[in-house]
């Protein structure tokens, strides 16, 4: 009998130690696609437990799909504190991260795939004060573009500095693109993939380093359901005349039934490439061709599960005592795996 | 006069403090192809200067491309250590490495490029230890594989941990098997080009993940000059069956003439590809498929290229006080690049 306890004991306390010690336990701010898509993620990874989501909307009207796990109010944050290893960030890029990330990051390790190219400087500035502040890890900006797209680039220019990359995105469904169509009058609903020219991308793999056009090197597709009696020939030409979203491009532009529409159309696929080509050798005579390319069914799965593996790298640098805002430029690839030095060394290198 | 004075003053102390500190220093030991392409790499990397090349071979009969570099003994190398910031081994890794590396390590911050995968963490353990004891920083398995393929490994694994990846290698020339087909006698010389299956290719692309056997995954094609009078049915059978090295393949034989061999196959080009397909979503609802390609017109100068980068890394990870054995894995891509990282974050991000 004793020893039955004792063993008894034992499993127990392992299982609490895990629960405990060894997971990194994640919190989820905002519970969108990106957010779910971090559910998910961290289902796969052994090493990850999610402690809480928390939503601006009524929690009781939120709906997860985690068992057991419970849904706060965003109010309710940072009294949960101590029970949160690291915050993911899941809002949008437009108005909620620039708030949010620097808040956050002076009480909690945070990742945030802020995709903002542009304001990617302002936005570092804020968090690296915050966090430095709060003696806090915060990453901005994982996904894939910014993220494994950006690290590529940054891999492909430094092993080939006399050389040309090209970043092509598509085929996929862009989230602004497909708003900016919805917003046309007539229109009830719509679709928009982005689409490499193949032309172009045949071009930059044969290591021509074309220069090439905004047109000449991706296309739209529209897929539009027009409301009863709208104009179709006004809505065409709306689109493909609308400025910055389509008047440099070559745009298709379909009509479909709302039904077509949930049948073909409801995915949110993307993708792209990556393709750096140049030249080595005393008088560049070697050619050399980089491409790194993704083909994704879910946009919003796949960056999540880049930031979940990020919120790792996140849990590490912390446990190391550092602090401050880092991008996926700054951290060594060894922090997004569960296994050891050894492990990576032996099964990877 | 004295203003002239002053401005000449100034470009003299200019280039001086350009040459003596802000270039990284780097010293090469072994002047084959992998010696040649570093020095090649060197030129195209601006923040670099090579010091002098260090040879086993008499001095006076190694002609390099660098004017004004010397080349010396190996015997001279340790007597030129505060000359030199990285030291770049250029040597084979069955029999070079395995001694230079750990020996030179003590006294030099180097970059090897050792690429047997079954013994890496052997010599990473017998590195580690002099660097450590010589407080000098040492990189490891630099190149493309191990090396660039590894990173991509370790990402696309990272990133989705329900999945599988696959290493194809090629089109491209495997030295060791050409090496094995001009030991078979009554051949004069010969070349073997790896080749991977279209087929396993496209299966794995599209996210099938299959089981492949050695066979399924690549076939083997030489081109061999037979002596003259030789039994070249005898010369195929004999290569077609060599235990390890084709036995275990598809493999054809195209006898040529040595003025074709010369003609068509003085290259080294080589290349490949790291595919992972794998599943998000709450049941594995979504595949996504990360694939990374090179396609190198010279094998060695590709990863000279890659060794170089990796110098600028060690230099940098010396001037923080670092110590001991590192792999690619080890190493934050912004290590990698000439850029800051405010630059990278505004431009490569």
């Amino acid at each position: 009998m004793e020893k039955a306890g004792v063993i008894c004991y034992n499993v127990v306390a392992n299982l609490v130690w895990e629960a405990l010690f060894l997971s990194i336990r994640i919190g989820i701010l905002g519970y969108g696609n990106l957010g779910r898509g971090v559910e998910c993620a961290i289902k796969q990874n052994n090493d990850m437990v999610l402690t809480a989501v928390f939503t601006r909307r009524p929690p009781e009207t939120v709906s997860i799909l985690s068992e057991g796990v419970k849904v706060y109010k965003v109010e309710e944050l940072i009294s949960h504190k101590d029970e949160i290893d690291v915050l993911i960030l899941c809002g949008g890029s437009a108005k909620d991260l620039p708030v949010q990330t620097p808040e956050y990051a002076a009480h909690f390790n945070v990742v945030d795939s802020f995709d903002t190219h542009a304001k990617i400087p302002e936005h570092f500035a804020a968090v690296d004060g915050a966090a430095k502040k709060g003696g806090k890890v915060a990453i901005i900006s994982c996904g894939w573009d910014p993220g494994l797209f950006s690290i590529n680039r940054l891999y492909a220019g430094a092993v080939l500095p006399e050389g040309k990359d090209y970043t092509f995105w598509g085929k996929g469904v862009s989230q602004g693109h497909s708003d900016a169509i919805r917003r046309v009058e007539g229109v009830l609903d719509g679709k928009q993939y982005t689409i490499p020219v193949e032309a172009a991308l045949e071009s930059v793999r044969n290591a021509e380093n074309p220069d090439l056009t905004t047109r000449q090197k991706h296309i739209r597709e529209c897929f539009v359901v027009a409301a009863e009696g709208a104009d179709k020939a006004k809505i065409e030409e709306t689109i493909k005349n609308m400025p910055h979203y389509f008047d440099e491009y070559d745009t298709t532009v379909h009509f479909i039934t709302m039904e077509e529409l949930k049948r073909d159309h409801s995915g949110i696929p993307h993708g792209g490439f990556v393709i750096r080509a140049g030249k080595t050798g005393w008088n560049g005579e070697n050619t050399h061709v980089i491409e790194y390319s993704l083909k994704l069914d879910s946009n919003p799965e796949f960056t999540s599960s880049v930031i979940v593996a990020y919120a790792r790298a996140a849990y590490r640098l912390a446990s190391e005592g550092q602090k401050g805002c880092k991008t996926v430029f700054d951290i060594a690839p060894a922090y997004l795996s569960p296994m050891s030095g050894e492990e990576l060394r032996a099964k990877l290198l």
